[in-house]
């Protein structure tokens, strides 16, 4: 093994793993190639065979992680899993890519965060691919450089996640709660889940309306409304669902000297305020203010408009992820996402979860680990398919 | 008096009350003249000789009502005072056009809609004039057709209520608890969930989070962000502030069978799905499904989309309310909003108030008023300004 060569082992060769070994196949990864693959369906075993012909094939993960053919992993296997394996690679020098979400409880998730924190010369990371997206890294470096102030309030409606029946008829695990621990909030919008609070900061409190098999035969939550409290009176929404075949996706986010508006992932509109929106405010004079009621003010004198349109990149975003977890693991060049941030998109769509479950508001901050997982494993035991968790 | 003339009372002649004045004397309602005025201000009396000549001016509110003068009034007056006022216009026979809000608590609304539905031979309604927006208007009769389907989300974003401090410094009891019972809920966004709830249906439960004198220096909120339950997993979102300078007007309202978005309140897009959503689910195979996760499929085959802008109209709103009270007490003409309907703007108002003071989902069926006015009222105490009420 060359010192700027990364081999990886692929944990579960579905749709997912199958993409990542096509692209290291192919070269498109700078600074890592593809070690290994482990799969527990036999048939998988055949198509590794088949379209990575010379690779090491495993049929368990264990003895992947103890094969030597790999210094690191990614784990493309159901949410459940990404704790245990992450926690057992990590456990044996072998660096960790762990898929989106971290997990499906927070127990699970803390407990690898900790294991991880102990082991800091191994590298632990996490597929956030869209931080990558250039319309949320221009928005994130927008954001950090200050230039707009303090968030007032943000909304999200992102219902571009459409599923139709077949999609949750697919696989037995599928929107299940013993399988996959929950519906959209899981699977589709963990995605934004991490956007939002990597560009508007965690949210400390949530409440959430979610309508399970709502217009799907499923067991979990297909529609989310939701609202989330920021602190200091600052707060946010975010509605998502698998039954909107047309589809939204609009985030705005207001502050203090400016507003933002992302259209479809693509569409940025920046508004800039002359100054901070109180001082504008505390500067009219009365006779502004009747300007103002007779239509004689324009408000728009106050602030600029900027429009910018960004191609749309998805397929991009796996390859940055991939090549900045080799350059970590090469040269330490800074993570895109850490694995110990995963847990607040967990932690976040567990509280919705946990809030439509109780009719209660939910404390992130203070957040009710136990109850949640209680709550959880009840939906398990009540389906019947899958063990409980602990 | 002529049988096709109405002589309308004006209690209060501020802002308001000045324009439906003016509006009255310059003709332009049909089958309304202006009858009298009231006003407890004494500066108010000068204005009134000057820009009404020979229009009875009385200082109190009942005096004009037992004066012979005036066949209907309409209550231009702080949002407390709407329902006592209206009482006793209706005990005296007097038709009543009372302003939005209908009242601050259920309380007084309830009351005053019991006292009406007694006298039903006198008109009452209510000063709805977004109703008349033909904007609104046309989209009511769309969704009252059917074609649709059932509502399955909406969200409106309503920003477009910038007040500057100067605003609420005008007068002593603006956004505050005892003079106005509220802020932007109870002043600014009344219309939007007026047209709101007259659009979507009246929610069950609403989860709230208010901020209080966020950006402004006054008690009452000038920031708002919900969600509301409509039953059967159908679910809303409102976000309402007087502290965007900037400024969104955007609802979105999701269907069975097809989806509205309205901006600025002049631009509607109507997208309307082949059949309903949940049978195009159904219908795809697995085949299906796959080409869609290729992007081999496209949705929009499923769809269409129709784009109409409408012309702001935001003069004429009052005149057509003004002109539809007279011909309904003239001739029977359906009232554009029946007063009645008042009250469900004022619990959902103050149910949001109410779940932000208390941190729990408010039930809008089985409303909690006496808490809510028992809040209200330590608000009221706590501020020393005005009198508590019951």
């Amino acid at each position: 093994m060359s010192e700027k060569n990364v081999r990886l082992g692929i944990i579960g060769l579905g749709a997912q793993g199958g993409m990542y070994a096509g692209l290291l196949q192919d070269g498109k990864i700078d600074g890592m190639t593809l070690g290994a693959i482990a799969d527990i369906d036999p048939a998988k075993k055949e198509l590794a065979a088949e379209k990575h012909p010379g690779v090491p094939f495993y049929d368990d993960y264990v003895t992947l992680l103890d094969s030597g053919d790999v210094d690191a992993v990614v784990t493309t296997v159901p949410h459940f899993l990404h704790a245990e394996m992450t926690i057992a690679a990590i456990g044996k020098g072998i660096h960790a890519l762990t898929e989106k979400p971290a997990g499906v409880y927070t127990k699970q998730v803390e407990e690898m965060n900790a294991f991880a924190a102990e082991h800091p010369e191994t590298t632990f990371a996490i597929m956030f691919n869209q931080r990558t997206n250039p319309v949320y890294k221009d928005l994130k470096a927008l954001i950090d450089s200050g230039e707009l102030g303090k968030l007032r309030h943000t909304s999200w409606i992102i219902t571009t996640w459409w599923r139709p029946q077949g999609y949750y008829d697919q696989s037995e695990w599928r929107a299940t709660w013993g399988g996959e621990g929950g519906g959209v909030l899981v699977n589709q919008a963990p995605h934004q889940l991490d956007l939002w609070q990597w560009l508007a900061g965690t949210p400390k409190k949530v409440f959430a309306k979610l309508a399970f098999g709502f217009q799907r035969d499923i067991a979990t939550e297909d529609e989310v409304n939701a609202v989330v409290d920021f602190g200091d009176g600052a707060t946010g929404h975010f509605m998502t669902s698998t039954n909107d075949i047309i589809g939204t996706d609009r985030l705005e986010m207001l502050f203090d000297q400016g507003k933002v508006v992302v259209d479809a992932s693509t569409k940025v509109t920046v508004y800039r305020l002359s100054e901070n929106e109180r001082a504008l405010s505390d500067k009219m004079t009365m006779q502004d203010v009747a300007k103002l009621f007779r239509g004689e003010m324009d408000p728009s004198s106050v602030y600029t408009v900027e429009e910018k349109t960004y191609e749309s990149q998805w397929g991009q975003q796996h390859i940055a992820v991939l090549t900045n977890f080799a350059a970590h693991i090469n040269d330490g060049t800074p993570l895109i996402a850490d694995g110990a941030e995963g847990i607040n998109g967990v932690r976040l769509a567990s509280g919705m979860q946990l809030s439509a479950w109780t009719g209660r508001e939910i404390d992130l901050v203070d957040y009710p680990a136990d109850e949640y997982l209680a709550e959880l494993n009840q939906r398990i035991e009540a389906e019947g398919k899958f063990p409980t968790r602990s």
